[in-house]
């Protein structure tokens, strides 16, 4: 069986979610306003999953759960959300290493509209320059939006604190928590974030799935528009499926939070360590102890990740380059360099990330088998 | 088992999508992006989905195919997208009787923007003015978005022709096929018509995934932006089991369509003829001439609607009133409206949707209980 430690691109859906989500496709299918037999079970099911989730990111209210398609579509609705409610304020604050779905909307919004956009630097370690950022904030700030956690390092953001900055000078705050959500523990009541995104299949639930939370007062402008679902927040048939296996996912996420079976950052440590040990010349990347307990992301100075990932593959190993999320891509991860990793350190970056279903004997087999291919590269004369 | 006659409203995912969906959940679950064992097939198994969708429609080539979260996602997207691409044209030209994930946004867009919206009425049976359609085209059209099919009545617009008067005014042409893929032929090579939206779950596919046709050569402006998929026209992880359940489902909807086994036609006809002979008082509703084969709108005076659907649901028959997608609130019908229907008839129009799957026997059954229904009705007083 081949290992996988690419959870950050995403993660297998846990049978259980699938097995949940089946009798809504050829059973329970009707629509969930149809009056019928066949969606009898709908409405409930949607109660269901929506509590869940609330239970999950410590929600107040079920109405604070908005559904939509993915993580990306829920961060094009925040953000477009908090443009079009506070009128008048026309800048955005937030931060270099941010997701694509945050970036490429705000740069677009920037050259179609003229907004102005604050992109706040992190320090070597991907930590947030909090001062550019209390500073980038005011009279004429929209909207603040800070990711919980990066999806090549694994570096949390202080995004509580930043949530009540944001409020001093009356913006909104959204956070990207697409990595964080399900990983490590999120209470919402405690904050003042108003809005926060999350996506299904990054938590073992399905792709096409995520959702808006939407703290109850938050003034909102819908980004689809259509029929009454989500109560007019989001136009469009529910994917009762994918919703019910988001409700599952998320309820497998918070038992797991609770009780943590083989814990998962430890099983990091283990492998990072091992690494490091192991290998020369390559330094771990990110706010080591400021990190989402799963990710672990290494620069091995003067080889090429390309070729890492490649023997790792032959190996049956899965991991990534930078981001999975923006490949396709050859260009040097933004993440890394708004860091400054040195380029020679930069292009041998992989990421290793894991989830709660690798097993301590995973690990063991990929110490068993990089610390030689990082050898045996390093002996090879680069093509 | 119960008999559903609701595949207006959504219909049964078919068991063999489902089966092509499955192994994309716990086995190929890796990103389409990802250069592992995890993702091996994703990329080719999109391709094909992309291909077979492509068939259905006649479309001429796979970048023409935009994959998105449902039909409103489509609609929304191709609406906007116009106005964003004809800067300067600040009218849209639709009809009175298009579903609400185009009059909804289209009255928010009038609200707030202060776009012209012409909406085209239809006569008793549900035809549009093209006169008026013709005279409200000008130079100042961003956009022509008409359906292809009512979803209420079935009837069919002349979708086609509308495209190229649009054109005569450099217009963009649009319409909303969510009812009509997959149950008509249609090839968007013979036409002019530059975009064109539908939804799985009308064609036996998943919930939660549809597409935007968007002719080569179309300007075109996104609506969700982040990653790089669908050559950035749709950001966001892709969904792949939704999007091979949809290339399964247009697979078999483009073989029924060749080879139709039990013609839907003949059943629904069947059934609205044994309805109109042995219920008096009724009529069918919409372009009778000119309908979707699946379809039959059929209004009984001076009965409640919401009554006939109350006994035919506890006969175990699952039909609508009005449209599904606009239900949850109470109001009457606006195409129904539209189209002038009596209050007294309008109040008792319930919809039967057929599908591939219906069979002459359910058909039977029907007919073996819905006229005692209506006669049980009519003799009850009005509560
Ligand atoms: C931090 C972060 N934000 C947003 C996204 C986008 O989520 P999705 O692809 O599910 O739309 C991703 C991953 O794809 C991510 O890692
Ligand atoms: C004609 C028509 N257009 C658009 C839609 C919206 O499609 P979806 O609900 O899949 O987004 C529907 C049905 O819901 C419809 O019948």
């Amino acid at each position: 069986m081949p290992i996988y430690l690419d959870n950050n691109a995403t993660t297998r859906t846990d049978p259980a979610v699938v097995a949940a989500m089946l009798p809504f496709f050829t059973e329970q299918f009707g629509n969930a306003s149809s009056a019928h037999a066949f969606g009898s079970e709908v409405a409930g099911a949607l109660r269901q999953a929506r509590r869940a989730l609330q239970g999950l990111i410590g929600a107040a209210a079920e109405p604070e759960i908005v559904f939509t398609s993915g993580g990306t579509e829920a961060i094009n609705t925040a953000i477009l959300s908090a443009l079009a409610v506070q009128d008048g304020r026309e800048e955005v604050v937030t931060t270099c290493v941010e997701h694509p779905a945050v970036l490429t909307l705000l740069d677009h919004l920037e050259a179609t509209r003229g907004l102005r956009i604050h992109r706040i630097g992190v320090d070597h370690e991907g930590r947030l320059d909090i001062d550019a950022y209390r500073r980038a904030l005011g009279p004429r700030t929209a909207l603040a939006s800070v990711m919980w956690a990066n999806n090549e390092t694994g570096t949390l953001f202080p995004v509580v604190a930043l949530a009540e900055m944001a409020h001093t000078v009356g913006a909104l705050f959204h956070t990207d928590a697409v990595q964080a959500a399900g990983r490590i523990p999120i209470d919402l009541r405690a904050t003042r974030i108003d809005m926060l995104s999350l996506s299904g299949h990054k938590l073992h639930g399905p792709k096409g799935i995520g959702a808006l939370y939407l703290r109850k007062g938050t003034p909102f402008s819908p980004l689809i528009r259509g029929g009454p679902q989500e109560r007019r927040r989001r136009g469009g048939t529910e994917n009762v499926p994918a919703i019910v296996g988001l409700g599952k996912a998320a309820e497998l996420a918070a038992a797991h939070l609770a009780h943590p079976h083989g814990a998962v950052g430890d099983l990091r440590d283990r492998l990072e360590q091992g690494v490091l040990q192991q290998c020369g010349g390559c330094t771990p990347l990110g706010d080591i102890a400021h990190r989402l307990p799963n990710t672990s992301n290494i620069a091995f100075e003067a080889i090429e990740g390309e070729a890492i990932l490649h023997h790792l593959n032959r190996a049956g190993i899965a991991a990534s380059l930078g981001s999975a999320c923006a490949s396709g891509s050859m260009e040097p991860s933004h993440v890394l360099r708004a860091m400054k990793v040195p380029p020679r350190a930069l292009r041998g970056a992989i990421r290793l990330s894991l989830s709660r279903e690798t097993t301590a004997d995973e690990i063991d087999q990929v110490l068993g088998v990089l610390p030689a291919i990082i050898d045996h590269l390093r002996a090879s004369p680069p093509s």
